[in-house]
């Protein structure tokens, strides 16, 4: 049986497959990708699972249930990273998945048991995450196809490169009367369980994250001959901006970053004329989220007026929330107090997740184990081995809960 | 004769030699400057002069004094541009020079008159200004060499690939026994003549830029999952210092500007681990420039403290104050009166000029031409016909008293 040394050893065996030879960076329909299904597929077979790549580049692998073609309770998460990456964000919930299924092996189910690889999450080559997920939640959308990577390469040409026919990417569609529901396992990626010393916790829902990318408008103008009072510096607006939304989201139960900043025309004597930054919105619920858009959309129209500066808005990304369901919360939590911890916590995902996509098709739940320091999204990503052996036990008994609590189970 | 409205003409037809088709960018050591240089060279050839470019890529022409060899009155300024910049900044000051040799071409004047363009004033390429006109005060620094362009190309390369060779660049260094001062007429980039209704004024001194590249360092994490209270948000830093610069220098005689910035790892969904932001410092004296800079420093210091941020500073560039001499003032005084205004302004220039560089090696003098609502390093840069015709008869008044007042003429 696999166990929670074992799964943080197949992690890092993964991180072999990357671009570079020293970070890690795994991307959609690279080679390195077609190495990690593979590599998974290995373990799903061990693990007496039937596999397949899908038309989207999904890994899969399946036991049948009681009957030919039963519903499947599919778990999963993604393969794909963000560049230099750490080694558990997407990998330790597919590999855990795949021991679960292993533990399960001998272990009668009212449905069919699937575990599932995504192809991609962080959207990192074609710069539109959940490309695997929404494949199979059936929503991928042909405009896709002339998204392009930072060479030039489309995803229709990428597709092609991977031995993939995009005329078929609709196979890859699951029929939601096909799926039970889907279980995810993934790491906090936030401070909230080491701070409360548990290794566990249930989410309650998965915030959607709106993005924007804001402008404020001044002149561009000689820095040494242009007197204060004639200034119409967009930087200086900006940063009153970037320094309202801090203010305002920190007064809420928002969270508001703004990663990016272009200033132009971006010379040393040159007041800036122009600042386009980014703004990157999430809060537990769609209507506390929109909400902190318009104060904070208000507020910049203010002090922009004030400078004689032009504020612009433009939406690039909205995602509404993904609550999970509560049957599967309660599956969840009950696998989390057979570890011992009697009064689980629950955590609203502040990071998106394959089980956003999947909700379009199935009710969906999931399971968070401590990370260090909550560093994600870097090579400093790190779970403690304690924290694996205990989520195991949680997961394999959040499905074990499934299959008694299943609505459809009588069918 | 070269009237202000051929004047006015040459400077929009040197608008063509850019390095793109929508907007003007001429920067040093390009095809652009050696087409410029060219179109400068029949210009200076018409007006009676025999031209060259130097061993740095200047630009000049010359008619002879009474004596082989004699020491030259030059005339001149700069042909490089900002990105996306006006028509005159630079380019006005060589086309008059040029119109005004060829107004004096029948005058006996003491001494050789010449006219040069300048290479590299505004330090657009290697982000270190005034390369031209220091060639020329022999203030050349072997490190240059290794400055590099944004495509990674060195400044030494740059010299290969223009037809120059860079041990020869000594050559460009003149003697200052062999110049009898330097003038330069330069649009103001102020506001100040157009406030006063008045078309010319004189340049008292030319403020010294101290530049630095400062830094916020912070920790670059996921923005999702990272809350307030363990963010070290760079940007948010770097916004309160741009705040604090600006509201600093306002209550001060000084001018600071904050005119590029740049973001790391710069991500939608990764908050800002790193903030590089340039800072621009003038005063009229080099003393209130200094005093303003240390406060700017501790305060950010201060304020980086407060949020677990690391501030650095680095200075990359420092220009003492080059006052004009009293003798040239007063040249440049008397052209301005035989336009009719017979108390001209005096304006100190918050804006750098090749005038400093040269002042190492020769007295020097400065003509301000009225300028449209102050706008500079910008397309919108405009100065009316007028202006530059009362320009043009104060220039070459000028000339004709340094004839009468130089210093060496009896020599």
């Amino acid at each position: 049986m696999t166990t929670a040394a074992e799964v943080l050893l197949r992690c890092s065996e993964l991180d072999r497959f990357s671009a570079h030879s020293t970070f890690l960076e795994r991307s959609y329909l690279t080679p390195e990708h077609a190495a990690a299904n593979k590599q998974a597929a290995i373990w799903m077979e061990q693990a007496g699972l039937t596999t397949w790549v899908d038309a989207a580049g999904n890994q899969w692998g399946r036991r049948e249930g009681p009957t030919p073609d039963a519903p499947a309770l599919i778990l999963g998460s993604h393969l794909d990273t963000v560049p230099d990456a750490g080694s558990f964000d997407g990998m330790l919930g597919v590999v855990m998945a795949i021991a679960v299924a292993e533990r399960l092996k001998g272990t009668e189910l009212p449905f069919a048991l699937e575990v599932v690889g995504f192809s991609d999450e962080e959207g990192t080559r074609f710069g539109k995450a959940l490309l695997g997920s929404q494949s199979v939640a059936g929503q991928w959308d042909p405009d896709w196809w002339e998204l392009r990577d930072r060479n030039g390469v489309t995803l229709h040409q990428a597709f092609l490169d991977f031995g993939l026919d995009p005329r078929h990417v609709g196979d890859a569609a699951r029929d939601p009367e096909s799926v039970v529901a889907y279980l995810e396992a993934h790491i906090e990626q936030g401070p909230e369980l080491e701070a409360a010393d548990r290794s566990l916790g249930y989410v309650t829902t998965i915030a959607g994250a709106r993005r924007f990318k804001l402008s404020v408008i001044g002149e561009a103008r000689h820095a040494g001959g242009t007197p204060y009072p004639r200034r119409r510096d967009a930087l200086v607006g900006a940063s009153e901006a970037i320094i309202a939304i801090e203010r305002l989201a920190k007064a809420s139960d928002c969270i508001a970053t703004v990663g990016r900043i272009e200033v132009r025309p971006g010379a040393v004597n040159v007041i800036p004329g122009r600042a386009d930054f980014s703004l990157d919105l999430r809060a537990a619920t769609d209507d506390e989220r929109d909400g902190m858009l318009d104060v904070i959309v208000e507020t910049i129209d203010e002090l922009c007026e004030k400078r004689w500066l032009r504020f612009e808005s433009q939406e690039n990304h909205s995602a509404a929330s993904a609550p999970c369901a509560p049957w599967l919360q309660q599956a969840v939590i009950d696998g989390i107090r057979r570890t011992g911890d009697q009064e689980p916590m629950g955590i609203w995902s502040r990071a998106g997740h394959d089980a956003m996509a999947i909700a379009e098709i199935a009710d969906i739940g999931m399971l968070f184990l401590r990370c260090f320091d909550g560093i994600s999204h870097h090579p400093g990503e790190s779970v403690r081995e304690v924290d694996v052996e205990r989520g195991l036990d949680a997961f394999e008994e959040a499905v074990r809960r499934v299959a008694v609590t299943w609505p459809g189970r009588s069918q």
